[in-house]
Formats: C-alpha cells, structure tokens, sequence
C-alpha cells in the first residue's frame, strides 16, 4: 500500500488556452499594461505586433514596435517577453506596455482575442501559477491580500505569507507528521503480525508538539484578522456627549498625517484611521453623524448591536454631568454584554474642561478601569486615545512570526487540531494503529489544504474568483 | 550674417534631477508601474533593489527581484532597464513593475524619494523625451491625445501626428522656405550692389504654394477640432414635443453596442454616442432631462445659447400638431440665429405614427430640407438621425491626410498665413528684400513653434502642464 500526500485533483475544468487582460487599474493612466500567458501568448502577440520577430528574442527582454490590426496601427508600445518556466505564471507569458487610454486598451484586447486569445477569469494569471508549481496556494492566496494591503502591518503580513512564510511553517508540521503516518501505515501492510514501527510515546510527544503549534497559529488569527481588515471600533455613549466631536478629532488628525503623493491615491477608507500601520474601523458612524448625537442613546437595541461588531468599545460620558452611580450603572450594562467575548473597553470622559475640579471628576472615576480624561472640543489628550487603541491590538499580538490571517486557513488549522485531538485521545486508549492512521491522515488532509497540496476546483474556484482580473 | 532657425530656448528652469512618478492609473489594478527617468535612474534603484547588480545589465532587460527598504522587504518586483538614447525620454529610464497596491505604490515612491529621486511634474517624461531630441514638439503633444482619444477617429488623428504626419508636413513646408529665406538674406549680405539671387517670381509661386498648403491645413482644423472633442450636438424644440425620449432613443443604442470587455472601462461620457468611430456630445441634456420637457421653448435665450454652442442643432417638432405656418417660421427663426456659422440644422418630425396620413405629413414638410421622419416613442428610424450626424461630419472632411486638432497649432498656422500674405503683398509692390525677409523669418518662426526648433520655456510649460502626471 501507498501513501499519496501530494496529489492535485485533477484541474480538467481549468483551460490551457492562451490568456488575456488589462493587469493595471482602469481608466486613464500614462501607461497600461496588458497580460498574455499561455503556451501561444508569444506567437499570438507577434501576429499583431511589428518590430523585432518575438519568436526569436530572449527571455526577460523588452521590445518596442507597433501593435497592428491589418495596416492600422493601435499604438506604440514595449513588449517585454517571458518564457516557460521563467515567467510568473510558469508558462510563456507577454506584458504590452501600451499608452494609457481606455480606448486603446480595449482595442488591443479585442485584437488579441480575434488572433486566438481568450480572455482571463479572475486570478487566472495567479491560478496558473499555482497550477504551475510556482507559488503553493498560501502563497497565491496571498497575492490579493498584498494587493489590498493599505497598512503598514496588513502588508507586512501579507507579504511574508506570499513568500512562504506561512507554508514554511505549515509544511515543516506536516512533513514530521508524515514521517510518523507513513510509519504507522506500514504496521497496517503488516497488520496480522502485531509489530510497532512507530513508538507510540514518541508520536504522542510528536502530535502535542504539533498540537500546540497549531493552537498558537489558531489563536494568532484573531490578531492576524484585525489586522487584515482593520479593528473595529464603536464609539458609544448618551445624546449630546460629544461622540461626533470625538470621531471628528480622531478623523482629523489622520487626515493631516496621510501623506500626499502627487500621482498616487491613498486609498483611505472613510472613517478608518492607521495608528503605527494598524488599521482601526469606526463602526456606524453614519449613525454618529446623522443623528447629530440626539436620536441614539445607551438603552436601544442599536447600540448594543454595534457593540457585538466591535474588538473594541469607547464608552463616551459627560465627566462634568454624570453622577457616579449613572457611571458605574452604564459601565456595568456594557460589561454584561460583551462577557466571555474579546472585546476590550475604554471609558472617555469627555467635556473635562466643563467640570468643576480635577479632583471631583477623579473622585467620580475612582476604581473604574482603563479610563481617558479628555475634551473633544479642544483636543485635548485625544492622542492618549489613539496610543491606548494601539497599545490593546499590540497586547493581542502573540510572540509568534507567523500570523493566520486568512478565514479558510483558519478553519482547516482548527480542523487538523480537532483530528490531532482524536490522535492524542486515541494514543490514550491505546486504539490500533488504523484508527490512528485515519485520524493522522484527516490531519494531513486540512494541513494539506492550506497550502494546495490536497485541493478541488472548488476551493480553487472559491480562491480565485475573489481575485482581480488580470491577477 | 548667418540665419539660426534651429535654436531652442535656454532650458535652465528644467532640472536634470532624476525624476520618478506612478505611470498607471491610480486605484488597485494587479500591477502597478512606477517610472524613473534621469542620469541617476539606473543607480537610484539599484540601492533599493535586491537581485541582480543593475548597473552590469544590458538596456531592454526585464529582472526579478525585491525592492527593501533596509530589511524590510517592500515588494517582489520586476524592474526594465531602459539606457540613455534607447529610452523613451533619451536618458536613464526604470520602470518598476510592482503588485497594483496603493499602499505598494505610495511607499516605493517614498523609498525612490529619499534615495535621490524628485516627483515628477506633469508631462515631464515626455518634456525630456522633447528636450532630448526624441520627439519633436508636436508630436510630444500628441503623446497626450493619443491618450485621452477614445474613438476611432479621434485615436487615429492623434496617433497620425505622434508619429510625426503632422510635423513632416510643416517641416516639409518651412525647408522650402528656409530656402528662399537663405537666398534673400544673401542679397542682404550684397546689400549694395542690387542682386537678385532669389528669382522673384519663383518666390511668388512658391510662396503662393505654401500659402495654399496653409490654409488647407487651417481650414482642416474645424474638422479636427470635432473630431477630438466630438461634435457638439443640440436638440431643441417646443415644449413636449419628445426631446427627451429622442435623447434615450439616442443614448440607449449606444450602451447597447458598447462593447464590454471584463477588467476594462470604456471611459464613456455621459450623453455622447459614438457613430462609426466619431464622437457626438448632446448639450445641456441636464436640461432637457430636468425640465421634461416643460419649461424650455423656442423662444426663450437659453435655446439660443444652446445653438451658439453647437455644430449640429436637430429641430425635433411635433409633426402631427404643428402647422404648416408655425414649421416655417420655427425654422426660419433658428436659420435667422445660425446664419454665416459652420452649422448644420436637421429638422425631426417626431410622432409621426400620431398623424392621421403620410400625405398630410410630408404636404406640411414640402420643400423643408434635411427632413427625418421618426416616433421616438416607437425607436422608429432613430438610426435615420444617426447616419446623417455621421454623413455631416463627413462632408466637412477634406480631401487631406493631414489635419491639424490643436488650438495652439491653429493659431501658429493662421500666424504664418498672416505672414505670408504680407510676403505675397510685398512682393506685388516689388518691396525690397530686408522687408521681405522680415515677413518671411515671421512665418518661418511661427512654423517652427509648431514642432518646437523654436520655443520658450513658458510655452513648454503651458503645453506640459496639461498632461497627466507619470507621462
């Protein structure tokens, strides 16, 4: 009997046609870039351009000449040529580097599909290269997230997961699981002879090793998640405390930080602001806005809806107004919702320059946790929001260079510990080896999917098709 | 004395810094281009770049690598080496081909910044490929119609003049020129001994010559000038009559045949069709959509400034209600306004299927010219209006390879033409050669603007300024 880990299904639904699309953002640019990849990308692109023969340049050099429909020239441009293995996708592949208007893209594209090419899905280009043994799947995941990156952390993440980081690690687990597996598999060719090739301490020892190696990647994802996505924020609290003021001052500040590069967009997202390359979301605040802090306040179901979204609450009081007793009341309904969750909560006590005396409003906040005296109005101490948002992400940060941040990495990690669970309760019972060897091979079947070596074109279809086109 | 034609301007307020800019649109795409160009280009990357020593590699390579920003790794990029004369801007050119990330973009950039390099300003690639003799000017002008055309006609002018059509006409015109200019100067040289090397009635001719290739190519820019911005086309007509359902009639078709090609925009502007590769642009539609039809009439200024501002007015009337009487006078009113201009008018019966026979239809329109009977309600022979907006266009079309679209080269034509009448005038009343010479090195300096031996730093920067950054 033999043991085949590293088996892709069979991808006959996936064409080896020659490929074609836009690769740069729409719209008008000074440049456009259009993708060929496929076995004919190189001959097709030279029915249509005139200049050098394509079929007898080098790889890794450009070219220029004029792309042609018949005598009419489309444009002026460089082709940079890319052979086989040597190419991203794995396979010939042609960048057109043409003037950066949409009718010329369009056009170009239209000419390519006429002489033969067709046009790519999304992430195809990606999806080829993967097919091709370029990048296993992390890595291919990872392309779009490095794409959508708009932190400092978010693409440090994704970038160290594109080059293999993740796998890395990934594949290192695995493989000391195989070892044991294939041990274990050969008792079974043995079966009626009662031998142990795979000593049953040292696997146990070897799967709780493993065990907590992937609880510490499972945890790691609700870190690795907010920073992806940004950390949601709410900012809660009665009518009239001063919540728009507050996500104003906080908006404000970060306007004036981002840095304006003439040429380039800085996709900043409406209400987020980047605190030391972290990504923070304020949730609902359209709500905050609309509402002009008169409709909302602590009691309706709306404002504990938004508290299930956050990671992190900003309960915003009147320090000057509210008794102590509203206070300690207010604080108490919150923790009762968001108990047994990871939600963190900071308390504001805003309007600090209304208030009688320092020391009545500290006397008012004594024993409460985690509290911030600011004044929205002024901007005052605002910063000290913005350091403890920080302060509450980096905390959640574990010491550990490989960070899951991808929904279906961490459902397979957590479906490899559940099988490496029944692995170590088997151990215990002392169940014969071909239990054993099911439940390991469950294991190496979720770990296997994470990185492409056990995949199906729906999980490819699934991955890909939230990829850009011409990715 | 000698005759300098070919001088340019002192050049001091363009730096030789090594510039870089984002060349691509703006926005996420799956790649992203950011371009260098300079002395320093090829050496500014390199202390960013990790992979092959790129001052050892051949011009027109492609190479892999990553860009880092000390340790830390910024992006997995491709980077072309483009070498001094070889480049489209004539001196040491990058492009970076990075992952089509904002975030990516902005901080290579930061990263090209602090090692030396300067933003580029707008157009200045293209600047330097003019500065540097790569392109003359007018061809560099076209490097921006070529990107903003987005219809056939309008992409075929543009790409016609960058690839020097244009230019070689008038260079061709100012050699002749230069010629007798050469010949009287010399007299001038003899100004004592009354000689005559340049035959005056062979300058007559050739002046007379050159007089009539210029004005050809001034009357061709009306027709240019359409082309690249379109037609402009006004629909009038009483209250009701059915303008706005003409104009989705109109409209509607159009979307329908837009091709749509995944991953591509077709920059379509609002309310313009695209008929066999020209481009008509409906004026004041927000008019006629908000008002549906009630408030606008004949009568009122503001139809009047509509028809000031367009090349064809289609006269829609209700052809089942108005009187034989009121057409009459209807048209004569708009022919009254429109009298003298380059304009077209099409009168369209609308609603004809409303009208009780064909006989009282076409009695009522006898003798009225460029009649098109249409239901706009029905779609019925819209298409009708269509072929005649192309077929107008088309007749203003002439018999010439060469237009010119440029406002800024109309008017050094119409200058040079001025100057040559003064020529042709002088030569009449026998004036002598140093008047003559005067009006000839007129001509010959506004011909020389056009493609750029003669220019001034302020009209450099007024033509680049218009261009997009990154080119």
């Amino acid at each position: 009997m033999t043991f085949v880990f590293n088996t892709f299904a069979p991808m006959s639904q996936y064409s080896s046609a020659t490929i074609c699309a836009l690769a740069t953002a729409p719209g008008i640019g000074a440049i456009a870039i259009i993708r060929l990849s496929g076995e004919k990308a190189i001959e097709i692109c030279n029915t249509v351009f005139k200049g050098k023969d394509l079929a007898q340049v080098d790889t890794h050099t450009v070219h220029f000449g004029t792309i042609r429909d018949g005598d009419k020239i489309i444009d002026e441009v460089l082709v940079s040529i890319f052979k086989g293995k040597q190419s991203f996708t794995g396979e010939n592949s042609v960048e057109i580097s043409t003037h950066g208007s949409p009718y010329i893209q369009q056009k170009v594209i239209q000419l390519l599909l006429k002489n033969g090419a067709q046009s790519a899905g999304p992430g195809e280009f990606t999806l080829r290269a993967f097919l091709n043994g370029k990048l296993d799947l992390s890595q291919a995941e990872a392309v779009a997230d490095v794409i959508a990156a708009n932190s400092e952390t978010s693409h440090e993440l994704a970038m160290s997961q594109m080059r293999g980081g993740f796998s890395n690690e990934i594949k290192k687990l695995r493989e000391q699981l195989i070892h044991f597996a294939s041990l274990i598999e050969l008792e079974l060719d043995f079966g009626e002879e009662d031998v142990e090739f795979a000593d049953r301490d040292d696997l146990k020892k070897l799967v709780t090793q493993l065990n907590n190696a992937l609880i510490s990647l499972i945890k790691s994802f609700d870190y690795g998640n907010v920073i992806k996505s940004g950390v949601p924020v709410a900012i809660i609290g009665e009518p009239n405390v001063g919540k728009s003021t507050l996500l104003n001052a906080l908006l404000n500040e970060e306007r004036a930080i981002v840095s304006d590069i003439a040429g380039t967009t800085r996709d900043v997202i409406e209400d987020e602001i980047i605190i030391d390359g972290i990504s923070f979301r304020f949730i609902d605040t359209a709500g905050i806005r609309e509402t002009t802090d008169t409709i909302e306040s602590l009691g309706i179901e709306k404002t504990f809806e938004k508290l299930d979204q956050a990671s992190i609450v900003l309960l915003l009081v009147d320090a000057a107004e509210i008794t102590r007793k509203q206070l300690i009341t207010d604080v108490q309904k919150i923790k009762d919702r968001i108990e047994g969750q990871n939600k963190r909560l900071i308390i504001i006590a805003n309007k600090v320059d209304m208030a009688d005396s320092k020391v009545a409003i500290e006397s008012k906040f004594e024993d409460i946790e985690h509290v911030i005296y600011i004044s929205a109005k002024q901007k005052d101490n605002v910063v000290a929001i913005e350091k403890t948002l920080f302060k509450f992400v980096q905390s959640g940060a574990l010491n550990n260079d490989v960070v899951v941040t991808n929904v279906r990495h961490f459902e397979a990690l957590t479906k490899a510990h559940e099988a490496l669970i029944k692995v170590l309760e088997g151990l215990d019972v002392n169940i014969t080896g071909d239990f054993l060897a099911m439940d390991i091979r469950q294991a190496l079947h979720f770990l296997g999917e994470i990185t492409g070596e056990i995949t199906t074109d729906d999980l490819l279809d699934n991955i890909f098709s939230k990829f850009c086109i011409g990715k």
